[in-house]
């Protein structure tokens, strides 16, 4: 997640900054570390750091999916949560401050138009319904398309129109670890990861700026992000509460 | 690297599917081990496999990111050789058959309008040069642009015209372990990797497809896939014998 949306849950869950040697000697990735619950629900969130050569934070589906990897790997946990900021759609009814929970997630900036190749590279990617989570805490619901790109050129709109979403990300962004439970929800980069180690996982999204609308969403991004960041952090720690002592299927 | 690049190179150079245990258990990527030289150079070469789902080679930044992070975990290689296909504009020079080696690589699909971050997207990222390797071994030097598309839109194009690029690839391919030599090129989605882990890369693409000519993209690919493959063969097996007893500023 970009510093921005990661610190205000550290703040509020009073984790800590823990060792990193948990991962490889050199990268940026940073781990907070506590817990929820009177220490029964272990919680570790992962942020990408910054780049070491342009200082601003690590985005984009590679950087993502390699600090995903490397701490589902470390931290073996039971459940993923990407958390963070997405643009929503108006024609889907988002509005700015909108918390999304993914129900299915696609890719919109991978073309390969040879046979079969072509939907490997959207994606498409159902996700595990949590109705009883979705019940006891509102959330609005939507497909997720991905791409590594803020803004959207004709050919994403196409993509991304076919994915019919309700929101658009950049990457898949925070993890938290938590014990026991087991759920299914997978988004964007974070999609082919947690497949790929069959960890389950849940995507939500805080709606940053309306990309059908009438304002340029670099403008609305800068503007909104701290309010949106504020929103997911509600959101999460409702999620965490939700989510403490039940299995996936009674979520 | 997809199927139809690997194999004539496992083959030429007599290796065998080794033990895939190394990786994390489910993952798809395979991973082939020989020598070269009686012995003294040790090759393993690791392909990312099929999509369970499509059944199609798994291709894009965020597979092959992932497959070169693990691989570079497992095997701590001295070197790491991307070899794989590519894109040429024949206004650069570029013909089917063509070997090229990458002296600087960027993006063409991360945009990020916001200032700074616009440089983060593109990741421009220069070479180490290799002077004498190119003077024993005559490849064609040029930038080589990456993104996760094989066709191009008008934003890839202004992108990688502003990359002054000869080659555009998708991703990232195919790893070779060597002892004891040190190279530094990079390329591609495995630059992040290979610089954040601090591992020396050099990078070969052959040519399947002229992007500036008539042909569409997809037809001249298949088409020449074949023939490229030779092409990259016969310069990784050149390469791998020039680099053979030799450190990084020799070469």
């Amino acid at each position: 997640a970009m510093h921005a949306e990661a610190m205000p849950i550290v703040d509020v869950l009073k984790l800590t900054q823990a060792d990193s040697a948990i991962f490889p000697k050199g990268v940026p990735w940073i781990r907070y570390t506590g817990s929820l619950e009177e220490g029964l629900l272990d919680i570790d969130v992962v942020v990408p750091g910054k780049c070491p050569i342009f200082g601003v934070d690590n985005v984009g589906t590679v950087p993502l999916a390699l600090a995903t990897f490397a701490a589902i790997q470390a931290l073996q946990p039971d459940l993923v949560i990407n958390a963070g900021t997405a643009g929503g759609f108006k024609a889907k009814g988002a509005c700015v401050g909108d918390v999304f929970l993914a129900t299915q997630v696609a890719y919109h900036d991978r073309r390969i138009p040879i046979p079969i190749f072509d939907t490997y590279g959207i994606a498409t990617t159902k996700c595990t319904a949590v109705p009883n989570m979705i019940a006891a805490l509102g959330f609005k619901e939507g497909n997720l398309s991905t791409g590594n790109s803020l803004d959207m050129t004709q050919q994403d709109e196409q993509l991304i129109k076919s994915n019919d979403a309700s929101i658009k990300d950049m990457e898949a962004k925070r993890k938290f670890k938590s014990l026991p439970l087991f759920l299914t929800r997978f988004g964007a980069a974070v999609v082919y990861v947690t497949n790929l180690l069959s960890v389950p996982a849940i995507l939500l999204k805080s709606v940053t700026d309306i990309v059908d609308g009438v304002r340029p969403t670099t403008e609305e991004f800068l503007e909104n992000l701290s309010t949106a960041a504020v929103a997911l952090l509600k959101t999460v720690v409702m999620a965490l509460k939700f989510v403490h002592g039940k299995t996936v299927t009674e979520l």
